[in-house]
């Protein structure tokens, strides 16, 4: 079997090249093999950046998904935060850290989920960095680009707002659930929501911005705590919050509970947003966004009850 | 001990705000705490981007490098990059992995050498994210921008360029070696060639750039082998590669061999580039780019000796 160590430091560099290909549009003026690349944005736009990161047996585990799903995540979450800014992708890096006894295979199929998400959402390799470790991490950087002052962030939300959802939340963390249960592979393959994070940026009356990436309670506590005018408090209505189609059933069969999922499942990549009441109603808002939005709650001035229990979702270093 | 565990992402993600404070510059719209950060450029630059990471245990070891040295090699290694390609920072982006286990006070030091450099060589940290992990790697991506058309890049020698270096090389391999030796830290806190990268940038003449990270003779083969009209090899005077002052007592000291050090000891992080023949001579660069330039050999068509010994240098996966 081989393995990373096999093809060596460049010998990976090559590869990845030859597997990205030469990266298309106009956006990019220098890519792989150089030590910066170059992206250009349009007149009047600013660059948008972010960084997340993958970790063996934390954020995925070879014996649970396959290598080419976990590829395609660690593309999503980041193109996923550039959908919650509002932002058309420009491209994206790759920091790979790697045991050199990385069977090759594996790192394939990685690189294969990668590049597929890449060319499904039009945001090509531009460069990288390949360092030797004692486990397997994927860091990815997107940059994307963004009309000046027309960006979406989280620190929007005023007393008033509703607060609405696009998609449906939980199916993420119930395909995590049935692949632990049945000790199968995780089937899930999320879409970032750039359209509608490109639309939503180009409306009036939004208010704040986020991708469901934690799980809805922490996502939404993240825009109460960023929101502006003193203290914000979420009203809820779990009930309103949109599932995946037979959500229910699936949860039954395994013993799951749905509301659980669906408030703190995370990894769904759904925009959360804030809009001011005056802003169009939730279908309107789905037809300009061109995917289903669904109105959960309103934002209102107060304190979160300090007894009350911690938002459900994903922390890391938690115990 | 407090360690990282102690504090939790959320805590620790504030900690760092906290001691990175507010960027300031006009070119970041948005920093730390959003899904995205917003950079801004000036009207005609391209943005460029750079990845690189340090491993625990690869790139560091806890029980010879100081964290805060770590941290500031960290970033320096990134900014050297932007520096290769002539471009200004705009701000850069930390990607931190590290397990709940990791006293504070380390990852406190670290940070400390990040933000020194940061602030010493202009470029505010504007984002990032934490994730828990088995062994500490610190993923930094640097943004900076460059006048369209005016980049360096590592894809501009011709068979008759002089091959030109800035300051001197060796410096950091001798100071690693030392540490060895002694069992002491490493004593060595290199700075990116910013103003110098920037300057060769608005020259005419200059052929190809690229940073000596990974040693003279490994960095100068990425030039070669991306040179363009044919291969083409380097007719290197080793006696004329500059080396700090004190450098040959102290290698025969340790019974190290001085030009094996200069030529394949990484982490300089001096300029390598090629000029033209009628491009100014070493003297009148080391003028214009405000540091001392040498010319150190020329650029000639033909294949290198494919018997001759590999470069010197570093490499991941290697044995």
């Amino acid at each position: 079997m081989r393995t990373l160590g096999d093809v060596g430091e460049f010998g990976l560099i090559a590869r990845i090249e030859r597997a990205a290909g030469r990266p298309r549009g106009r956006g990019v003026v220098l890519g792989i093999g150089d030590d910066a690349a170059l992206l250009r944005t349009r007149p009047g736009e600013d660059v948008a950046a972010t960084v997340d990161a993958l970790v063996e047996g934390v954020h995925f585990r070879w014996d649970r998904d396959a290598p080419a799903a976990i590829g395609w995540r660690a593309l999503v979450a980041n193109l996923s935060d550039l959908a919650a800014t509002g932002a058309r992708p420009l491209g994206w890096l790759l920091a790979l850290a790697a045991p050199g006894s990385l069977p090759l295979a594996r790192f394939d199929g990685v690189l294969r989920g990668m590049l597929a998400a890449a060319r499904a959402f039009g945001c090509p390799l531009v460069g990288g960095n390949v360092a030797a470790a004692g486990e397997t991490s994927l860091t990815v950087t997107a940059l994307g680009a963004v009309a000046r002052g027309r960006q979406l962030s989280r620190g929007g939300a005023r007393a008033g707002d509703r607060i609405l959802v696009t998609g449906t939340l939980g199916g993420a963390a119930l395909a995590r659930a049935r692949a632990d249960r049945t000790g199968g592979r995780v089937r899930h393959a999320p879409a970032p929501r750039l359209a509608a994070g490109a639309a939503l940026a180009r409306l009036r009356g939004i208010g704040a911005c986020i991708d469901v990436s934690d799980g809805l309670e922490a996502d939404l506590a993240h825009l109460l705590d960023a929101g502006a005018g003193g203290p914000l408090r979420a009203e809820l209505d779990p009930a309103r919050v949109p599932v995946p189609r037979g959500f229910h059933g699936a949860c039954r069969r395994l013993g799951l509970d749905p509301t659980a999922l669906a408030l703190g499942g995370g990894e769904d990549y759904e925009l959360l947003f804030t809009a001011r009441p005056t802003a169009p109603g939730a279908a309107a808002l789905g037809h300009r966004l061109g995917v289903p939005v669904a109105e959960i709650g309103r934002i209102r001035r107060g304190s979160r009850t300090p007894a009350g229990p911690p938002p459900r979702g994903w922390r890391h270093f938690a115990d």
